[in-house]
């Protein structure tokens, strides 16, 4: 019944090593000092972090959330201490640049010890997870002098940072942004309110650095008028230290489902005649800004729903181990992970997070790629790449968290539905995941809109190449050969899908956005397979040669089988779905419903 | 943002009409003083109340839930109240004989009338629920003397009734109940502790009947040695009325995800010597008994899943027109019910809820058609009928339910997390119902395990046939004919599986249990179609011939053309899946998980 939490160092690991390829990886990318090996050092002693000083605060942050006092937000006991702990160990620093303090890793390496942060406690992880997207948001947009003012010590975590987008007439629609910066000397004063600002205060750091979308007096209307600012809690005095307070407060927090060891605050700029501000890179450009923020963040989100339903297994295979329910013959007790019932329970989460973890890593690569690429044509290449997957690993992990957490209540039976046994708080926590950052249906748009028919499908139809390939390979190995029957069917899935969205769907007005969930998880599914199928031929291959650990080895194959057999036939339903296009989606009279 | 509760009384008076086919029952059932006009009269006053006397105080019980006093349980504020004027206008008496002070009115018009109670407060409309349990319990198996004692007051609803059967050991597998009763005189006393009993104590009432599982002595080991009691809160005086404490006590509730309006209650007999209780019936008959009361309540905990389904559709709905988002190209503002996802998300709950109404009442009827049947035989077929869609009903309305309550959420954005806004609250709520009165995975065995192989498909393959006769009338409309087409498809999915487990599955000793949550959900999904199609097919007769209101009917017949492209095309994946039939599933060795 304790909800402890184990770092699953041999399953990512085995990722990182047979799906991504981290050795080539960093070789390629001139990382001549960052190899496996030093992954593996890091992974460990962020494992035992996690294990041993985030996970404990989970249920206390659950049961003590973060509180609305006179002087702001009291965050919840013990996060303090613990956060200066891992400042101190220099976990915020990994993947951010040397020149600002940070280690130049790789994003795939950041994302795997991400994973941890997530996994221990995933209403904390939320602070660091967002003072790295406006980091991220500085390095790449602000100009040298603003980040040498505050990109090192958010690359530290001495300050953390926040996101400030949302509105409370302005929530997937930023272009009713109505937040103003007018122009005072060399900075400007903002005035407005933002709302769902995820730890917008707190007491643990002596400053925090909010970044706001806010419009100049003589912007344009819509989206192009919104520019990026830098709006610290605490101006700095001459000597770069926090002094004066800032005109910004949080005003409320929210009462929430879950996560309650994040405040998600209700902020104030500019009460007492504007917030001093600093604009971030030049003017009106604040949405292309928030985009790189916002494909970090995404990406990140999508790693929470991994990160939320592996600790939700390791509960559900905790429980089922010990609670024994019936007889045997011979008087002994058996325990529920022999029913065959709670044992297909228990293989669709695992199922699930092996997929998910894997196109999480593979997502987190290409951002690598990118970056390193030799030239600017590989650099499109796996630019376009980051733009595809992004949206799944957002939309189709969150999605599959929900089952992968409702199931790990469900096999506690009553007694996941009772506060106590913790079961329910990971539920809980993970119901946000589908929402904040873009919802699902907005993912899925972006997926279908944006990343493929603007696209012309060539991107899409790149990847669904490279999974052909793949699925050749696959046949070719007969143990194997079931499995890739199962792969080939949702690829062509995926295929009619893509050909009748660019020729068809494109043509109509609502039927991009009537299927778009359903095409968003059938790739999800698709992609999901390919990566299990992937890591389960690496292991039949070591199998085959005497490698490796055979109990490990096999037990990465059958895990894939059962994705074969349980979560990829999916994709059949969804493409019948999918080419039904919007008429009964959108046939029914408002009036009628 | 109002959580507000109107009952869909068109929908629902048109499937007892069109589906159910209500006067035709009561008038093969010779109730001659019963018809669809009497009906229509009870659910629109049952309406008014459930909405204007039970909906305001949902939202008042989950945010101040039921508390242990020092003189037990005190229930909600205001609840009280409520249950006194609900007992008062007679309202639980409509199905109890008349012998006892019930109204004689058929099964499935009482089942629309919970639909209410259970829509408008889920947690408070458990007490009655489980109090007609205990009625019909004592109604079926108790001795007249008993009867004429404890009866009465349940019918009316002047006491409430409980169902005492887990225990700390003793989950599903009631073969492990330890608690006992010794013989004195002409009662029992009872000694032992209950865990899960839901309003196992209040103040509302001047007593409460506990039916509670116990053993005799000299009682067999396992399910063969349960005996069931009337165990009082209080034991009556010489005039019946309640006088003397019985030693029993309510010594903790739990704490919980949802329903907090309902105390759920660990209950101790016998701390003082041991708690008076009188045998129902004979002895070692408990399980047999108790399963009467289980039918019932599986329907019933069913009915809840369409209820919280509806009840979180409306919200949405309501929250959908209302919140807008984006501008159109005359600067008026899209409220985002015009968004194709949102129309998407609304569209699968109305579909859903449409299917899971059909399906409950019509397993509902056959209650009644076996009850009235002309002979022996015409009720052995109603009596397998009921028990086949017993475990369909409350598994698969069950989960579809925490699909509808998700979406629910989903559609609420941001506000959907936040407590106030009330769409969390029908999720939360929700979670509880596909785990008592037996888990998804105890029905889907039920079904599959006593329901079909021990039948050896008899039941399920007349259904089959019903179905398949049907999409044959339905295939002869041109209109309807592309829903044939799913319908069959679905169908012939059904058949497969079936046979498959008839043949290959039952086998085996893990397969049944191992595919069979899939093998539940596709006849779920099946019959779900098969219902919602029938009620299409009366409109469309109706719009033929020019009759009815064209917008209602053509909204049923889209509706049901959304679930025939949404929600059918996934039972072709649950039958790959089914056909994989236990390797994958049971594949892992126990130290892999």
């Amino acid at each position: 019944m304790m909800s402890e939490y184990f770092h699953p160092y041999r399953d990512v690991t085995f990722a990182l090593r047979e799906l991504v390829g981290f050795d080539a990886l960093c070789e390629s990318a001139g990382l001549s000092e960052v190899n496996g090996e030093l992954a593996e050092a890091i992974l460990e002693e962020a494992g035992k972090f996690g294990s041993e000083v985030w996970a404990p605060l989970n249920k206390v942050g659950d049961q003590n959330g973060a509180k609305m006092t006179d002087v702001g937000v009291q965050e919840s006991p013990g996060f303090a201490e613990v956060y200066r702990s891992f400042v101190e160990s220099g976990w915020p620093t990994l993947t951010f640049p040397e020149a600002f303090g940070g280690q130049a890793l790789p994003n795939v390496l950041g994302t795997a010890v991400n994973e941890i942060w997530q996994s221990a406690n995933l209403a904390f992880g939320l602070c660091p997870l967002l003072t790295q997207g406006a980091g991220a948001a500085l390095e790449h947009h602000a100009d040298e002098a603003l980040k040498e003012i505050w990109l090192p010590k958010l690359v530290s975590g001495e300050w953390t940072g926040t996101m400030n987008l949302t509105e409370p007439d302005a929530g997937s629609d930023l272009a009713a942004v109505k937040t103003r910066a007018v122009p005072e000397g060399d900075h400007y004063l903002i005035t407005g309110q933002k709302i769902f600002i995820t730890w917008g205060d707190h007491q643990m750091t002596d400053n925090i650095v909010h970044l706001v979308l806010a419009r100049l007096p003589d912007a344009p209307a819509g989206v192009k008028g919104i520019s990026l600012f830098v709006v610290p809690k605490f101006l700095l005095d001459e000597n770069g230290e926090p002094g004066q307070a800032n005109d910004v407060k949080c005003v409320s927090i929210e009462h929430k489902l879950g996560i309650h060891g994040s405040p998600t605050c209700t902020m104030s700029f500019g009460d007492n005649g504007g917030a001093v501000g600093y604009m971030v890179g030049e003017p009106n450009q604040g949405l292309a800004y928030m985009f790189t923020m916002m494909n970090h963040a995404r990406q990140a989100v999508g790693l929470q729903g991994l990160a939320i339903s592996e600790r939700s297994y390791q509960q559900a295979v905790e429980y089922a181990r010990e609670r024994v329910q019936g007889t045997r013959k011979d008087g002994s007790k058996i325990p529920i992970i022999e029913f065959p019932d709670v044992r297909r329970m228990l293989m669709q989460m695992r199922a699930s997070i092996e997929a998910m973890r894997g196109l999480a890593l593979l997502a987190a690569a290409e951002v690598d790629r990118e970056q390193y690429a030799d030239d600017g044509e590989q650099a499109k290449v796996h630019g376009e790449r980051v733009e595809l997957f992004t949206p799944i690993v957002k939309g189709w992990l969150t999605e599959l968290s929900q089952e992968v957490t409702y199931l790990g209540v469900q096999i506690h039976g009553g007694m996941g539905f009772v506060e106590e046994t913790g079961a329910a708080q990971h539920y809980r926590d993970a119901r946000i995941l589908t929402i904040y950052e873009g919802t699902t249906g907005i993912q899925a748009l972006d997926l279908v809109g944006r990343k493929i028919v603007r696209n012309q499908g060539v991107a899409m139809n790149a990847l669904l190449d490279e999974i052909d390939a793949f699925t050749q390979q696959l046949e070719a190995d007969a143990e194997l050969a079931a499995m890739a029957v199962r792969l080939k069917s949702a690829l062509e899935a995926a295929r009619e899908a893509t050909r009748w969205l660019l020729e068809e769907g494109s043509q109509s007005s609502s039927a991009p956005g009537a299927i778009s969930v359903p095409f968003m998880m059938l790739m999800g599914y698709l992609c999901g397979g390919w990566v299990s199928c992937r890591m389960a031929h690496s292991a039949a291959r070591q199998l085959a040669s005497g490698q490796g650990d055979s109990a490990f080895l096999n037990a990465k194959v059958t895990t894939t089988r059962f994705y074969c057999e349980h979560l990829l036939p999916r994709t059949q339903g969804l493409l019948d779905t999918i080419l039904s296009g919007s008429e009964s989606v959108m046939g029914l009279p408002e009036s009628q419903f």
